[in-house]
């Protein structure tokens, strides 16, 4: 079975992460902790502390904040968790075993841990899975110990779970006396999964699996929760089972339905079920909903969620530029569903999804200084129609220092400090290269140790050297990326025996000492729409290896949509290292369309003119890093 | 003072205009009856006459609906007497007779009308000016008394409201122990500007300039009145100042903003004020705000209101076309500022917009079957992505039966029932023709008595015909639609001497026996957008006369995105006589793009490829009278 390499047998040290990866502990994970502990004159107060503190006795008063709260604390643990493994930092992880005790001393008696429950409503525990949400932070939770636990040896926080997973195991089921019910947010599930994995315990992974195969049956169980004597709303009225991904037993969705980030932490739980009880049915469905997304329901930045109201898909092909939601989280869990689609069944190709996700939408989320973050990701932005109390309030332009619901930031934070789990899976004497991030890292094959360095400046170039010391034969199994046409596999100065299976280019019997380079195309290319999606009907974008490019006001002068791409004259790509930490830039020509003196907004005495005009593109994932203003990434051809 | 011919002297019988005009009383006003009184299966609940019955006294209840629902009752008396004006129906009369009745036994000793707060919160009357609506309610109801007086000559309703209105102008007003507040939604003013008008009495017009002056005054009357003891929300804590124009005194208003319908009945009783107060500083200020919207707020089809959230307006040049709002009732709203406007300036140029919004928007809010509505216009709709809980839940791809919040349909019905008051002003002897809509009409000059028939089968063409009968010499003023670059004029058979001024083309010294025909040309053009709307930059539109054409699916084939227009070729009109009553079909050239086998919503494998395709579109207003589907507006170019 294919896992992932320990984040602690890997040293990343990478001239295009280093930026992002230095980021997080440098600045980024002391910022959050600021924002979590009501620390920050500039962001509104998150109350995700002083919470835990009053549960635990130490304070006096409500939960204050979102039913999830808690979550923001236990991502922030599970990042400098992350963190930890990649550096040592005795203070950092004193601060982290204060807050395990604090959330200790939170817990219940009988395992339960969840402030806004414990302190707001303690006899409605349980009482509102549609919405309550304490599933979701038992998740969080659970994936924060066993990240802890993986990378400093330390118990405290997997025992303080286990209880709590015990709790649930005992609470839900399909015993007689056991509660029938699901959560409304997944999440449990792919945690549940990991504690397994990290645990041995069987019954976690079975209470997964009940989560996944009790989801979305009849009658729904949110329908009949809320027809309980008590039952309260949380957040109002709302129903709508396609929200909560429970119109069907999952096992019957063909299409991505809902919210985002709740259908993409179902999809991952459902693909490693997959994966531990070798389900073929159930990956056949993970197929069946991956294709949908990626081939229909998807933007080209790896992002998804085109609605602009509830974070949620709408319908095949309905992908608008402007006041889509395309959520930070999101794209973070379908990084997350591809690499366990990789895992379960083998196949590279995920990782090209899971490329242009943490490539672009991913990095997206956060500024380059660390302390501004985008929630919703657009592919064009016009600041001055996003305004308040309007149809594109949601989308921001230019990063916020916070959010009252702010998921996004530390998700973003535990996301880059665990990029090591994407780049190597080892399955007995097969390793597979998914993500070409320069790293040195050691494993054991046969019982041998052997190390790996792994030397690249992609994507600035598409060449990547792979040195292998150590007593053991193993098999390289090098993933091509579908936009690299050709490719060169060098092994020790001669063409590479090999042969391309599952879009892994396999080199078998490699041996210490040996070095291969492989060398695929990363030049820019123009990516067309289908016209299906009627908002990109006569455009087109620019990539270049993983990265999708943008369009920005301060590089173009504004009103981008008046810009058109003549795609028949060469991209010319220049690297700038004095720009943002170093970034390849794209040149291409077009037009412009001239603005007629008369300032009415349509006439029929205007008579289009165009001017020559050079465009100049930049990554997607590095947008708003300097003046903010309009960014566009469809632009007309002529 | 121009003022418009009274609608009793109007006959209206146009080829083109029947459709709506004898649908109006044939179908609309007995349909929204039942409505209206729950009678029937297949439309939610209106309560609208139930909850008067209940204050009445006749039923026992609580008031149920929108707060604002009596306004409905109001809309549809106006409708009726505006009918009683174009036929006799004695029937219907007798109900109108019975339901005002209906409304002196609801109403409070004291004068206070208002079911919502009589049967509900007797105690908060006029404590929420912001949401209650109480004021807008009075507003409807005296517009009603005042059409169903000068139809009928009935005063029943006219002296219930005159009560209200003195309630109105004792609780309101600058002395001390009078509320210095305003209406969170603007109408009474121009209310109280047409009972003045039908009544004489000068406190009503001084009461609406209180308002008017008042509104927008720092401190903020809304922000004040949600301070005080007892305040209550009725719909949330949402607040901007924007939303209700009270940002700034109206005077100092330079932009149209906020709530699209509030926005333009508060600009509709500016202009009335200043013309009755020859306030030019107020005319001034009105010009400016009709700049604003006309110039860069407005859609091709003379609708407003950008936000798909709110109703509202957002900033210039912000006209989304698939996620707009553009009310029906705001269009209505607009074609009544457009009114007042051009008769306190005597400029026709305002016509151009008033016919813009009629021939258009208006009509699109109606089926030819009179019992289907649109709230929301869109420019364009993909009826696959108008799906609930989405950024376009509020885009319906066809007509609806009815809504909660049903302020259109009645609209729609008094609006085409009064649309005599749209084609003729006068003042003293001379005589202006806004819209070119067949009737006969007299009226009387210098005391003698003259009649008008004004004959034309526009917009089918741009040929009218006027015949003079009577003993008086009088000027006929003419407007010349913007569209109309040639025109010419002949009196009996020879070119007729006059001057174009305040685009009318003038004729003195009409006399009974003359006849008059204008001719101009009616052909189709398109239009261009401005690049400053960043939504529509290459692409057009197609107008002939006032109308404003779009693409239908049924005509098109599906996804009209991938559809191009060739905008060198010829344009090709068709009249279809047997088609919706009647109506002009334009054909054009252009490509289709074709779609790939390929499932992908992107890829660099694709290459955009076209085919010829002819293009068919028809007028705007006619729109999803035949097999519902995709429409669109402005269309790429080739």
């Amino acid at each position: 079975m294919k896992k992932s390499l320990p984040l602690s047998a890997i040293r990343i040290n990478d001239s295009y992460w280093n930026r992002y990866i230095k980021l997080i502990p440098d600045k980024v994970i002391p910022y959050q902790w600021e924002v979590l502990n009501d620390l920050r004159d500039d962001t509104p107060p998150s109350y995700c502390l002083k919470n835990f503190r009053i549960a635990a006795g130490d304070e006096e008063g409500k939960q204050q904040g979102m039913v999830f709260q808690d979550s923001d604390a236990a991502k922030w643990l599970e990042a400098v968790a992350y963190s930890l493994a990649g550096r040592s930092d005795p203070e950092l992880e004193k601060t982290a075993d204060d807050v395990i005790a604090l959330i200790g001393r939170a817990q219940e008696s009988d395992g339960y841990i969840n402030t806004y429950f414990s302190l707001n409503y303690p006899h409605e525990k349980w009482m509102n899975l549609t919405e309550g949400h304490e599933l979701y932070c038992a998740g969080h939770l659970i994936e924060a110990a066993v990240a802890y636990y993986e990378t400093t040896g330390k118990k405290t926080l997997l025992d303080i779970v286990c209880r709590l997973a015990d709790l649930i195991c005992k609470t839900f089921g399909p015993e007689e006396g056991q509660m029938h019910g699901y959560p409304g947010h997944p999440e449990v599930e792919l945690a549940l999964v990991k504690l397994y994995r990290a645990t041995g315990v069987s019954r976690y992974l079975d209470m997964a699996k009940y989560f996944i195969d009790t989801r979305g049956g009849q009658p729904n169980y949110f329908v009949e929760e809320k027809k309980r004597p008590g039952s309260r709303n949380i957040w109002g009225s709302f129903f709508d089972p396609k929200y909560f991904q429970s119109h069907l037993p999952v096992r019957e969705q063909v299409t991505a339905e809902g919210h985002s980030v709740r259908a993409l932490y179902l999809f991952s739980a459902m693909a490693d079920i997959a994966q531990e009880y070798n389900d073929s049915g159930l990956l056949k469905s993970c197929r069946v909903l991956w294709d949908n997304i990626v081939q229909k329901r998807m933007y080209i930045t790896g992002s998804i969620g085109s609605s602009g109201f509830l974070e949620r898909f709408t319908v095949d092909y309905d992908l608008p530029n402007d006041s889509n939601y395309s959520e930070t989280c999101a794209s973070i869990a379908l990084a997350m569903f591809g690499l366990r689609m990789a895992k379960a069944t083998g196949d590279a190709s995920y990782f090209d999804t899971v490329e242009l996700a943490l490539y672009n939408t991913v990095r997206s989320g956060i500024s380059l200084e660390g302390d501004r973050y985008f929630y919703v990701n657009p592919m064009e932005v016009w600041p001055q129609a996003c305004i308040d109390f309007s149809s594109r309030s949601h989308v921001k332009p230019e990063r916020q220092k916070w959010f009252d619901c702010a998921c996004c930031p530390t998700n973003v934070a535990r996301t880059f400090t665990s990029l090591g789990q994407y780049i190597y899976f080892q399955d007995a004497d097969e390793l597979f290269i998914n993500l070409f991030i320069q790293n040195e890292t050691s494993f054991t094959v046969n019982e041998k140790n052997v190390s790996l360095s792994l030397i690249t400046d992609y994507p600035k170039t598409g060449n990547v050297k792979f040195v292998l010391k150590g007593d053991a034969a193993l098999s390289l199994n090098i993933r091509i990326p579908s936009f690299a046409e050709d490719f060169s596999v060098i092994k020790n100065g001669s063409p590479a025996a090999g042969e391309k299976k599952n879009n892994y280019y396999r080199i078998a019997n490699v041996r210490g000492g040996d070095e291969i380079y492989v060398s695929f195309s990363v030049k820019p290319r123009i990516i067309y729409p289908n016209p299906k999606v009627h908002y990109n009907c006569g455009k087109a974008a620019i990539a270049r290896g993983p990265e999708i490019f943008c369009f920005e006001q301060c590089d173009n002068d504004e009103n981008l949509a008046s810009l058109s791409l003549d795609c028949e004259r060469p991209l010319t790509e220049s690297w700038r290292d004095d720009l943002l930490g170093g970034l390849m830039i794209i040149k291409a020509k077009g037009k412009r369309l001239i603005e007629p003196e008369d300032a009415h907004s349509f006439s029929e005495k205007f008579n289009p003119r165009t001017e020559d005009a050079e465009l100049t593109a930049i990554p997607y994932g590095f947008w708003c890093n300097r003046t903010p203003g309009e960014m566009l990434v469809w632009i007309r051809t002529e």
